[in-house]
């Protein structure tokens, strides 16, 4: 690929998430000759597997989420943009995009890396979203947090004890490590940090159902661990249906299908879904405009150098990449666009061909509680405490910035050794949430 | 005042600010023949003074708002309520409420006080409210946040000289310690924190721009303090207007009249009101019911003992009182909630009659900017370094719980003398916010 008759060799990286930030980290070490332009639709780089502890208060905002910018400050060939990137011209080679306040604007680029990662999926049935939101962004999280920490709130105001029953009852869909883990710290929540505070019913006393559809939670894990994760999830209370297939929800409760085909009706005020995931959008885009495949879940099926077919110069990684069915994980995301940001780097300073990604698989972990996580990697299987602190060390080292390691630490400190949760506070109008509940 | 018939005596707060939370506090170590139920709005206690370091990026909503039940979880005789005061039946003593969802409540009480604040102020002109709102809810701070690190990326994604001044102008509309904080945060924060996040323009050129009416800012600290508080600001480049009234705002900028009548324009895309108050609409109620008068701002003139005329049972604590034309400050809001809880607490015990209520005057204090402060107490005139020293210590003292205090030293550490912000994540739809700029 030449330099097109520019001196400098622009890339645009369309999101600030693990693929997009770690690329363009990447990028940044590279001669000036190559400008950079990461697009995003948030001004933060958001370390997703984390949002669970922002809904339940453990977390702030800004600790899992750092400025984009700041980030990458010391990165002179690095501008960042907040856009929501609407389109692609590959053979003008362009990005269209839409600003905060509504205008238009065309990208031009060398080379394109996009990583805009996915959205909840609910199968079909959108309309689960007003009752059972998902938990993707920022907001969403402390969406979340008004939800469970006012379903308390509720409880206490309550004096019917059906309706103050269905207040307590929080309803989880999805038995990955998103769903494993929100549950568990909902548990926690309950029965540690809000043990004293409530006058007319006992905290202790609240319902925590995970419901999944296959035969075992966490089944990426193996039978052994999802077993030890099932069994400790229990002794924190939380009640554990498999083969259960979520049938309906409304504002009440939800629709149960069993193995069996019988329907059971759960009443539940908060239900969180963590089911399933959809790209974004912009995969099909891209996938039509190079007839490349999606997979059921919107990802798009990249070349063994995560390009497109046809177009070498442009990039799919992360979360809505499809490469040989490696899972939507952070690892994967940050790897894949350390990759693209290679074979950029080599093809533009030495015309490098570009070379196959190899994902170099460090293992998968959730933490079901306080105490004990799960941990699987290069065929050794930990749980337990020793699990747990190989969860925290892990978090910590991916989370970006010093600061808000030692402060995220300090946080954990409080809540898994004392019991205080520091973010509490409701921010957004719960009375909108519920008004459908009056 | 006799228990009239019933074993315990029912104390209705409204509330959780400074008045509320610490009237419930008092009340909560009296024997449990008192009961009492805190109403608020909110599920925390905020520290309202240091809303401008939520907007500016500095500390977390959890930092300055902890859950009120969690302040309160010891105080067993103490149940918290999540609902909206409505109105007052003095005669029936009974309390009306709205419940989130909207289900209206009533409370019966033997004892009440009033303690639900002052919202923001516009002088008959609210339609300024869109364009520079004010800060009084964690809401807005996060609000305020958006806009003022949206305005940054605004200008970096503008290519019109002219509109990227405008997104980099500031207005900071009143003089008083809340104007000149958010002013002097403003200006740091493009100072320094954000020195080399941008790549189109240089943040240091950025304007901030402080009106007030009066003949100088800060004028309740006397001249000498107003002097040396402006000579600091202007240093850090804070542009001071005194005798300037804005007679105009819109979304590009505000009109300003000079004391000479001279309207001059200032484009500005961002503005922030901190010009007045306006108490609670609960004060008129209680006034119409009683007979008290309310100020210009809406303030009720209470009794020497803060009940109201012909009312011994019903006190009206903090800012929403008017007790000697006291400032609306946290102290004035503290000490009176905690006079009200004596008065009560003595009248049940022993039958004690009220006794009125002394401020104690601790002093007031500004923070200029990351090294100084002015303070007046007593006579005493400070500034400078050592006031803001002073300024710090008062400022975790007044904060509510060990690890708010903690956590916030530590993030005023990696501001003040480093120069990260951590909690610079936009939460709310920026797109929202600026749709009437496209």
């Amino acid at each position: 690929m030449t330099l097109r008759g520019t001196a400098r060799h622009r890339v645009v990286i369309v999101g600030s998430g693990f693929g997009g930030l770690f690329a363009a980290k990447s990028l940044g070490r590279a001669p000036a000759t190559i400008e950079v332009t990461l697009i995003s639709r948030t001004n933060h780089h958001l370390f997703q597997p984390l949002l669970y502890q922002v809904a339940t208060g453990i977390l702030s905002e800004g600790q899992i989420a750092p400025a984009t910018r700041d980030v990458l400050k010391k990165k002179r060939n690095v501008f960042v943009e907040l856009a929501e990137v609407t389109g692609f011209d590959l053979k003008a080679r362009h990005v269209t995009a839409v600003q905060p306040g509504g205008r238009k604007v065309t990208l031009s680029y060398d080379s394109l890396i996009v990583a805009a990662g996915v959205g909840q999926s609910y199968f079909g049935h959108d309309e689960y979203a007003e009752w059972a939101p998902g938990m993707k962004t920022l907001a969403d999280a402390l969406d979340q947090r008004a939800r469970i920490l006012g379903a308390f709130e509720m409880a206490e105001l309550e004096n019917d004890p059906d309706v103050r029953r269905a207040w307590l009852t929080f309803v989880v869909v999805g038995g990955g490590p998103t769903g494993v883990e929100i549950a568990g710290q909902i548990a926690e929540l309950s029965r540690r940090a809000l043990k004293h505070d409530f006058r007319r019913f006992d905290s202790g006393g609240v319902r925590v159902l995970l419901f999944e559809g296959g035969p075992e939670i966490l089944a990426t894990f193996g039978d052994k661990l999802s077993g030890i994760a099932t069994h400790e999830l229990e002794k924190i209370g939380v009640e554990i249906r498999v083969n259960s297939i979520v049938a309906h929800i409304d504002a009440d409760g939800v629709d149960v299908k069993g193995a069996d085909g019988s329907v059971q009706h759960f009443a539940a005020k908060t239900k969180i879904w963590a089911a399933g995931v959809l790209a974004s959008p912009l995969a099909k885009m891209l996938a039509d405009a190079t007839g490349a495949q999606c997979d059921r879940a919107g990802r798009i099926k990249v070349q063994p150098d995560c390009s497109l077919p046809g177009h070498p110069e442009v990039f799919v990684v992360g979360d809505m990449m499809n490469c040989n069915d490696l899972p939507g994980v952070a690892e994967v995301a940050l790897q894949s666009g350390l990759h693209a940001a290679h074979v950029i780097r080599n093809r533009v300073r030495k015309g490098t061909k570009p070379t196959p990604w190899k994902y170099r698989d460090l293992g998968s972990m959730a933490a079901v509680d306080r105490r004990s996580a799960i941990l699987s990697a290069h065929g050794v299987r930990l749980s337990g405490r020793i699990a747990w602190l190989m969860w925290l060390v892990v978090h910590i080292t991916f989370m970006t910035g010093f600061k808000n390691r030692f402060t995220a630490l300090i946080h954990w400190f409080l809540c898994f050794v004392g019991t205080s949760r520091l973010e509490r506070a409701i921010v957004v109008d719960l009375d909108q949430l519920l008004a459908h509940d009056s």
